[in-house]
């Protein structure tokens, strides 16, 4: 539940949405909720059938609803055809207001040739490194530090702790998470006589505008040429990208995800949870990968992909899996035998 | 191999907790050992029945274990029922000296109506935002960062290098590593005409008493309300916590796992190494989750639970299994011919 | 594409290397790329075969490439025996120029005792703790953390943002990406009635000499004895370590892989991304263990090791293999039966 000090008029909250209001489009609204929990006052949601069935019985004053759920509805209805997206619009009347003071905290250090707009916010304890540029509006949290030659577009925010190395150009109105790490050395080693010796890595990092990079999410530098996240990408928590990846538009990816060096994921792709995605290869547009997935090899179409064997079981159950998948080869042999056995025994009756 | 500088007598070492002294309660012990290298003066444990072959020729001046193994062993022993207890206790009295002089330094940056108990020590280049409330002896490390509105609680200590957002509550004597976020926007977007929009992540997260919070982790703040880590639930290295999961009292939880955004998972439970665990589920309390374990739907009773396929074997075996796997369905259908062609026979057998 | 502002001779760049020019030694190289991207005055190479379609088309004023490769040539060439590592050391002459300035900056909080090189460079806002010792030529970048008693060795560099646990001992030449940590508790914890309680984390690590550790990786301190990381040791990103874990001289690891307390790993091993090894496991020297491979038990002969299915498929191929593999009891209840039933009716004709 989340309630602000401000309310809001139905019509207000949807000024500019493609809406129907159905019931008082100036009933007042002071919060959002869940629908089991919400209060009279609030506005709810329903966005997956699993909950239609607190629709009846919900406080809430209003709703957000589709067509087809706001046949059973009896209070005050947000009706549209994506409730989820109208949600997302709503809810920012209610998000936790951020003080962002322009300005650059007196505590910042910063080196030589780098340009600053008068008013991009900068936080505490930051340190800019050399010919840094920072567009208009960007905000940039405390204890953040920008590599050398890397740019952040406007109205870009970097949330506290965020390191950028050098060679890191940022679009615009991108958003990234505390911790993450951007621009590091790709992993790249030559074997001679047993011994690793690093390649250097002498490409940079692009991210385009509007992208969303979650907390502690690393992203290396290209061996040569740049890693590329373009334009609408949205990465998770703890995913890790390699060298000379490209990710293109409007793909999202869960976290705890791992994308080896030089694969290309095509846009609109959707990748859950805990996929690893080989080096070198290709995804097609519009592929979905499901979580856990190991992706060894190019995916050419687009598609609902996955790998491996899934479900949960007991772990007596799971023991028993195991030896049988362990006995697969007993088993092919036993047909075999079974088969020619059964061959010689028909050969018999028909002499 | 640990030893420090002071000295203490068996007795003193295990002044209140629930053991038998076999042999010299006033012997002098300088340091704690694993059993194959402890020298004379050390104390060691026996708690893993792999190491018991050890006892007889340890050089240990006493050593902690069973009733059972205190048969075989002649030195000076700490008798108990839980030796793997006795000896955390134990060893407290050998831990590294931390050296934290109350006050806050110089370099922190505070902003306004935050209330910092006098007893607290807050260490060099953090930054504490807004109405912040940090309780009596809660310790700080160099470079953390703390979001508006949070609070911590009393004598919770913070290593260097964490980032708390705002909306976060934390508890009493929780200790949270470097290099974890806590607090950051869950991943919610609304797909409108194949562009995501950010859905505001308008919760906070509620942290409890005696928790552990590894290096590295990250747990999102709520979408609407908050996610909670209840107390004495104790998370290991590089975990991913979505937004609104709830996970209950004394739950433990090793590295590399990830929780995605609303699953529940009960007191009690013990969740091995790199689980994935789907969001939306919900798991009964005592309930074991062996590692790399994808938990794809709800687990409604206590026990022990596992999925995929695993053991380790040459790749060259590896990829036998694997060809045998993808025949799966060419060995039903063989089966399925030998069973009709069975039947024929014996039909024509007992005509 | 890496430009930089000087040229070279291909004599320069080779100066000291076991190669062989073909072609003019005096040409001049102003830049590395990738072969189907180079442009004149560009050196590329040839490493893998599946780019050797591209060398008779490419741009490039010279290749890096092997004496068979050479073969087919028609451009200046630097033909050798291992490209890969010639390929490492030229690029060298290409890397973005880093200019550390040798000294403290003015920001920098330092405890006592502490012996810092004139010759090191610590950057904006890092906090050096008490009684550390860092060595000549070391660069620490901003903003990173180093604890009490820890030490740095020779040439050693730290990027932004690194946090160092006390009792950590780094050698020479070493290099860790920003975000890492290494020092943080391991993850112990006795249950006594139901309750956690932490078993205070005695040791400390030791980093050798050549090492690279990657961003946000976590290597966590020893519980009695040290976590050890061997000389040439290199650590891609997002990994865990935990504590007690050995890792011998010269092994690589992918990210995203988890190595639990007390394994040990042996030397000149490579490791996959994302796989993850249990604790107290031994793993001996030699070892490839492939991607996304759980590591159950000890390997103690050098080879190629995998574990589990893979093979990304279509979703719905995928629901079948999961069912299929969910039915082997059945199917081998089935053949148990036909094998029964043929040796009645075998039996039966014999009579």
């Amino acid at each position: 539940m989340r309630v602000n000090k401000f309310q809001y008029t139905l019509s207000e909250l949807t000024r500019g949405l493609e809406v129907t209001i159905k019931g008082d489009p100036h009933c007042l609204i002071t919060g959002v909720s869940v629908i089991q929990q919400a209060q009279p006052g609030h506005i709810t949601f329903l966005t997956n059938s699993l909950y239609r069935k607190h629709l009846a019985a919900t406080q809430a004053t209003a709703v957000i609803l589709s067509e087809k759920d706001a046949e059973i509805c009896n209070i005050h209805a947000v009706v549209c055809a994506n409730p989820h997206y109208i949600y997302a619009k709503i809810a920012e009347f209610f998000a936790f207001p951020s003080i962002n003071i322009s300005g650059i905290h007196r505590t910042v250090v910063i080196g030589v040739d780098s340009r600053i707009d008068k008013t991009a916010s900068i936080g505490a304890h930051c340190v800019i490194g050399n010919q840094v540029s920072i567009a208009k509006d960007v905000v940039i949290g405390p204890g953040c530090v920008i590599g050398d030659g890397s740019s952040i577009g406007e109205a870009t925010q970097l949330d506290a702790s965020v390191t950028i190395y050098n060679k890191v150009a940022i679009g615009k109105r991108t958003h990234i998470a505390s911790g993450a790490v951007i621009g590091s050395d790709g992993f790249g080693f030559a074997n001679q006589k047993g011994v690793w010796h690093k390649i250097p890595q002498l490409g940079g990092v692009q991210i385009g505008d509007d992208v969303d990079i979650g907390a502690n999410t690393t992203i290396d530098c290209g061996a040569v040429d740049d890693t590329i996240i373009e334009n609408g990408v949205k990465l998770d928590n703890l995913i890790q990208i390699g060298h000379n990846v490209k990710i293109r538009e409007h793909t999202i990816i869960a976290g705890c995800t791992g994308i080896a060096g030089s694969a290309v994921i095509g846009k609109h792709c959707m990748i859950g949870g805990a996929a690893m995605i080989q080096g070198h290869i290709h995804i097609a547009d519009h592929v979905m990968i499901t979580g856990n997935t190991g992706v060894n090899k190019s995916i050419l179409e687009s598609g609902v992909y996955s790998s491996g064997v899934v479900g949960v079981v007991t772990n007596q159950e799971f023991k028993k899996n195991n030896a049988r998948f362990h006995r697969l080869e007993n088993l092919t042999q036993r047909i075999k035998l079974l088969e020619s056995s059964l061959k010689e025994l028909k050969e018999e009756q028909n002499k």
